[in-house]
Parts: structure tokens; C-alpha cells; sequence
């Protein structure tokens, strides 16, 4: 299919004398890249600066008709994006590989459309998704930093790297992450697989690496905030199975800041 | 002298009777990082939004009797700095070690005290200074990056790093730097010596690094202008020569934007 004419013309209109709402339409992939400091995260509020309102307000003025916006995933009020992955469905003629420049150009600076493509009509950017890595930057400083806290946490110390290691490890795996959520209704699923959560150092920085097929909300955070406190001396490592088998949220410390926080890659 | 206490009690008055302006004060200097992005650059104006502006402010809030707060120099509107070196003279008791926690809770975000010391009397931010650097980052990319973006150049081609070497060596030296320079007077003295023009290449980011004893107006951002045509051929290395030798300003590129743009450090 050419993708700079409009399918689904006269000539191959459908024999049914129904119309078909999705005659005519692309599915669009969207990679996305923002800095969440200045939004009330990913998802559509009424009267708030969200991220997918303003994509989907970009995306109305330049591709007229435009079905929904759906990302990968919520990311919360703060909280930036190296690689968020969303669709679209539109009859527009643009050309896919044109379609970031053109986004890019009705979208605010601190939201980039890195790439799109045309994809199957069977993708879809949540139910789609395989697995997700988020990484958290944290760093060791005395004082504040202008430029660096915009984008990681700062602590005091150094923490214990080796102990985080050693309990990143005991989280790893197919489990009941409750104690690592906010608000999870009683009979709401809280197991994930959290496939891997490394802690990787370089001079005064440290990144917190989590890839899982799923996360609950604030759950990169809390593991985080976990980790931080065995690596600060305030836990013991023990303390990571300990949270983890009491599936009770009390017993986690509380939500780390969102600054140091990325959706950093989706994988289909 | 103890750096708690107000030095010049009665016990160690003047014996003339003529009071010292500076009697009691102590001069301290310090290490200032900022986010230039909104900020009508270093220098105070009125009714504008400046970091010495916001410095003076945070600085008579905390430190009560303050004398000026003197730069090493100016940096233009949206540059920053990793390490802008200021002094100021205060009677405040406050220990010089504590200053930049105090003042950093009465700074913006995006300005941060890095350190503070008390110096000599003798120390002048700006006619101490022996040499800056100052830091340029480029970076290659088809589509803007709502993250890159605001702290980097960029570029949709590789340029050719080897061609800009070959100019940068031509243009380190002493020499009258007059075509690299905005607005300067007929009389003005335009010669510098530029001690080092390096350029940094890794994987798509470029970071071109300048030490000089003093930089003109907009000299770092010509500078870069110019070697950055080169690198993308548009001209060739000879042109350095040729720019540097003409002393006139229509002969170098435009200035670049100020956001790629870091006041590195300030030695003396």
C-alpha cells in the first residue's frame, strides 16, 4: 500500500452496505521521548498538562482525523520518558517517516516524536507489550545540583553498592509485588515478573535498572527506594525478602521522588 | 580566625577614627552551577530574571549585610555553568562551609551553590581570573529530543572531527580574535590567547572544549560556528586561517544558539 494516498478510495469501497469505521485508516507506532518535570504524567486529565494530551492535541492539528492516542503504559506526574511507545489510527496521507518531523512541530519542547512507523492493525501499545525497563538515576553530592537534579536523586553517601546487588537479586523473579504498590485494590492481580534489576555504579553516579512484563504503579519507585535504604545502611539485605513476603505495602519505605525516574524502552 | 564568629570586635578596633567600610567584613568566594535555559544570563538588569540577580537576592536574605556579588564574568542569556566562580564581602557570622546549604534554600532550583571558601581580601572573581573554559556540546540526530535538546546542539549529519581539529589548531594561540566577536568597539582590545581548542567525539555527541585567559563576546559560540562548517564541509579547513586573519565579524558564521553552551570552570 502507498503509503502517501489515502487507501480505501472509491474504487475499493467495501461490498457491505455498513460502513466500516476503520475503512481507510493506519496504524501508526509512535516512539516518544519527553521530560515529564512540567506534566501531570502520561495520561489525559481534564484542565491539566498531560503528556498524551498534548500528542493527541499535536496529532488532531496536523493529521485532522485521528483515533485516540494509546500509550504502552500510565507514567506518573513527573516521571520522563527515554522511549515511551504509543498508536494511533488515521486516514491521513502523511507518510510515516515524515509523520515525526511533523508532530514534532505542533508539540511542546520537552516532547519529542523520536520515530513512527505503520504497523499491523493487530498492534496495540498496551496489550502488545512483552516486557518494559525503567531505570532511576540517583548520584552522591553534599549539595544541590542545578542540572544534575533535574534528572536523578542526590544522596549523601555512598551507599553499600554490593549490598543492593545482593538484594536486587531476592527480588528478582515471578511474585506478589503488593508491598511495592500504592492503593492495589485487595483482589487486584499483584504478581509480576520482575525479569531483571540491576544496579550498575560510575564514579558518583548509580542507576537502578528494573525490566518486568509489567509493573504496578510506583513500583520502580518503591523497589528503588528498598535498595537505597540497604545501600544506606538503614536495612539490612535480609530486609528485601522480608518486604517482599509480607505483601503489605506498610512495610516498604516511601515512594522515591519521580525526577529520577524513566520509562526508558518498551519491547513488543 | 575562627570562621564562626565576626572578626574586628572592640578589642581589635581601627585605631584611626575613621570608620573602615570593610572593617569586620570577610570575603567569600564561591562556586555557582546553573540551568541558563530561563534567565536573561549572569549579569543583573533591571525587571529581568538574572543568576547574579537571583544570587544578590538569596544572598541578602540569608547573609543580611552583603556587598555585591561580583562574577568572573558574564555569561549570555540561556548559557549555563557547571562552575561560574563569584565573590562577595559579608559581615555575616554564618561559617563559610555552611553558606551554600543556607543560600541554596533561598536559590530557584536551577541555580545551586556549589561550594564556598573564605578568601584573601586580594581575590577579585574577574580580575583574578587566570583562564576559563568553557564547553560546547553538539549532538547528531534526525529529530529533535525533548531531553538532549535543552542542554546540546544538534546536528543532522556527522561532521568530519578530524577537519575540525585541523582548524582548531589553527586558531590556538595568541592572536586578535576580532572576526570571532560581537560588537566590539574599533579601540577595543580584541586579542586573547586561546591556550586550547580541543574537540571531543563519542559515538553522536561532540563537545567542543575552549581555554582561554579571557573570551570576547559570543567568541566561544563563533568559534564553534565556525568549526562546526567545517566539519560539515560546507567549508574547508583553510578557512580558519583565512577568518582569523580578516578581523572582521561579517567573515565567521553566525553565533550558535546558547543552550549547547557551559561555562566549564575558572581557574586563577
Amino acid at each position: 500500500m502507498p503509503v502517501d494516498e489515502p487507501p480505501g478510495g472509491p474504487g475499493d469501497a467495501p461490498s457491505s452496505s455498513v460502513e466500516d469505521p476503520t475503512a481507510g485508516t493506519r496504524r501508526i507506532r509512535l516512539l516518544i521521548r519527553y521530560d515529564g518535570t512540567g506534566y501531570f504524567g502520561w495520561q489525559r486529565q481534564p484542565a491539566r498538562r498531560t503528556v498524551q494530551g498534548e500528542v493527541e492535541r499535536a496529532a488532531q492539528a496536523i493529521l485532522r482525523d485521528v483515533r485516540g492516542v494509546h500509550g504502552s503504559g500510565r507514567t506518573d506526574a513527573g516521571v520522563h520518558a527515554l522511549g515511551q511507545v504509543a498508536h494511533l489510527d488515521t486516514s491521513s496521507p502523511i507518510p510515516a517517516a515524515s509523520i515525526p518531523r511533523a508532530l514534532n512541530s505542533a508539540l511542546p519542547d520537552d516532547i519529542s516524536i523520536l520515530a513512527a512507523a505503520e504497523v499491523d492493525p493487530g498492534f496495540h501499545a498496551r496489550f502488545s507489550v512483552r516486557r518494559k525497563t525503567y531505570v532511576y538515576r540517583v548520584h552522591v553530592a553534599a549539595e544541590r545540583d542545578a542540572l544534575r537534579d533535574r534528572y536523578s536523586l542526590r544522596v549523601r553517601r555512598p551507599p553499600d553498592v554490593p549490598a543492593m546487588r545482593a538484594a536486587a537479586r531476592v527480588l528478582v523473579g515471578r511474585h506478589d509485588f503488593r508491598s511495592f504498590t500504592t492503593g492495589a485494590a485487595a483482589r487486584e492481580d499483584t504478581v509480576r515478573e520482575l525479569l531483571a534489576l540491576r544496579v550498575r555504579a560510575r564514579g558518583d553516579a548509580v542507576a537502578i535498572l528494573a525490566t518486568a512484563d509489567g509493573f504496578l504503579q510506583h513500583m520502580v519507585r518503591n523497589l528503588t527506594g528498598l535498595l537505597l535504604r540497604i545501600g544506606d545502611g538503614a536495612a539490612p539485605v535480609e530486609a528485601a525478602a522480608a518486604v517482599l513476603a509480607a505483601r503489605d505495602r506498610s512495610m516498604a519505605p516511601p515512594a522515591l521522588p519521580s525526577r529520577g525516574l524513566f520509562l526508558w524502552r518498551v519491547d513488543y
